[in-house]
């Protein structure tokens, strides 16, 4: 079923169908990246639709081959119901090619549930992980933090948290370099005493383990500089991500207010648009390079559901990136 | 021991040990709540310290009683071996002129879980409340929203979380005059079904309650106006808030990088502080009206220690607020 001519380039597989604008912003962010010389690229999706939009652009002579999928998991659905019933969707079938290995990632701005749930069954978890785990690099101006987990894992356990860190201890190591990543413990109090009943004992194991653990942080830590990865469980992580992006809002409407109620201040506002937009924009992690999906056996970026083209091939040097420094492999120790 | 005249005014203890600028903050929010003629104000705490602070400003003629506490409880000692050692404190000194009927409310900016513990072991829970939560009402521009617990219970049974949307909703009435107040549940999605176990337990029991219950909400709608009062445990809580205020820093710190980098985005930046202002002031509600202990036999309000004259004040205000709607009293029912 693959068009495309063998290649030396890392080739991952893109669903075309996931995501608020798919398949346009999808494709044009896959010709972005092709553009760029960065990659190969599989469209997983409705060969029909994605043909039609590759014709809106000059693809003539760029290596964008297509695979068939004729079923679409919608934003809404039951992941695991979905990815069951659903075995022609662009999800099944793009983690199905990553397990074939004739791709080496996968990236979705689709269902975040149904792509972990089909990756977790289909892929098999990292030996030695109990939970795979969502997380993601946020670029602060003090310095790349990944969080972990945001989502994943409703409820978690201490040795969990335990595996969250060491996954993001190898992470932080392999993609940016660093010696000793500083891992700190998400809780209501610096104190080790602080926390919920299984943050304390997070707290315990943390300590035993050999890994470079500076103890609790607080919410006001996230963008402190004080570590370089933050653990916690999926219900807190997800309810953080999610206030950042809301607070962004508040800050953008609150400017759009200050601006209707003075148009004064429309230059003022205009003159400091890019600082908003950096702040902003480090708080939504998925606009600029997709979530990770740690714990499985696969490379699998999450982007967000309302990525456009930009958005899209960010999460596709994420994916580039995370193969050419064998992040899953290295988990497997 | 008091001195004061008696009065028809509303009479309030006031920790003057308590908070970073104890005493000389605090005494001066004293006196700008009295000029105002807001209320009668007892300060509790070491007298030759207060009167020094009092005899720097002309308070000849204002209403402001002594209640000598010689020790203080300080910001980082253990909540529950601090209030049992410490009884002449002026937080356990406080709590008493309150539970013995002298004043109507207390106000401290000293030791959060201090304060609480000695609320609750001297003047006992609300009847059919099992465990009291801090609360705040956060003034976002789409209207108040009462969020609770924010970090009295690190762990949180249902029963708990129910009874905190039962008496967030009665505080939203009596306060805001609000006829059915909207009540969300926090989650990691809107959908029935997400959350942890406690959470999802949680949701069952608000759906069978009387109570106007909305459903989940998630992080982003803690600024969008969905709720009146929203629920959650105390790590969350506490996690949250913490999260806000540090992003308040990181805007401001990004705005003087902007500035520093260019000056010529001063003048911008200066126009528009007001508007930040507002913003990063509705994230730190203790800057302007303090936390409210829900579910203790009193009116308690906690100030951010970092309190200066003005958030003293404020939250003398929030207090005075709360005696006269008998806030305490409509939790007993």
């Amino acid at each position: 079923m693959l068009k495309g001519i063998a290649s030396k380039k890392t080739k991952i597989a893109l669903d075309a169908m996931g995501g608020d604008h798919a398949p346009e912003e999808i494709v044009k962010g896959a010709l972005a990246a092709v553009d760029d010389d960065i990659i190969d690229i599989i469209l997983v999706g409705r060969e029909n639709a994605v043909r039609e939009e590759l014709d809106k652009h000059n693809s003539t002579g760029r290596v964008l081959d297509i695979v068939h999928a004729s079923e679409v998991i919608a934003m809404e659905e039951r992941p695991v119901a979905a990815v069951k019933e659903k075995r022609e969707s662009s999800i099944v079938v793009g983690i199905d090619l990553l397990k074939r290995g004739e791709v080496a990632a996968f990236v979705s701005a689709g269902n975040t549930g149904a792509v972990m749930t089909a990756a977790t069954l289909m892929l098999g978890r990292t030996k030695g992980i109990h939970r795979p785990a969502l997380g993601a690099v946020f670029p602060f101006p003090t310095g790349p933090l990944l969080c972990l987990d945001l989502g994943a894992n409703a409820d978690c356990k201490a040795t969990s948290l335990v595996h969250f860190a060491k996954m993001g201890s190898i992470y932080m190591e392999r993609i940016f370099g660093m010696g000793r990543p500083r891992i700190g413990l998400l809780s209501s109090g610096e104190e080790d005493t602080k926390g919920s009943q299984m943050v304390q004992k997070t707290h315990k194991m943390l300590r035993k383990s050999k890994l470079n653990f500076i103890g609790n942080v607080e919410g006001r830590d996230i963008a402190s500089g004080r570590a370089d990865v933050i653990v916690t469980d999926g219900f807190t992580g997800n309810v953080l991500l999610k206030l950042g992006e809301g607070l962004g809002e508040m800050l953008i409407g609150a400017l759009r207010k200050a601006v209707a109620e003075n148009p004064n201040l429309k230059e003022a506002a205009g003159l400091l648009e890019p600082t908003f937009h950096s702040v902003i924009g480090t708080l939504d992690y998925r606009e600029y390079g997709g979530a990770l999906l740690f714990g499985v056996n696969g490379n699998v970026i999450v982007a967000h559901g309302r990525s456009d083209a930009d958005a899209i091939k960010n999460a596709i040097i994420t994916a580039k990136r995370e193969v050419s420094q064998d992040v899953a492999g290295a988990f497997r120790g």
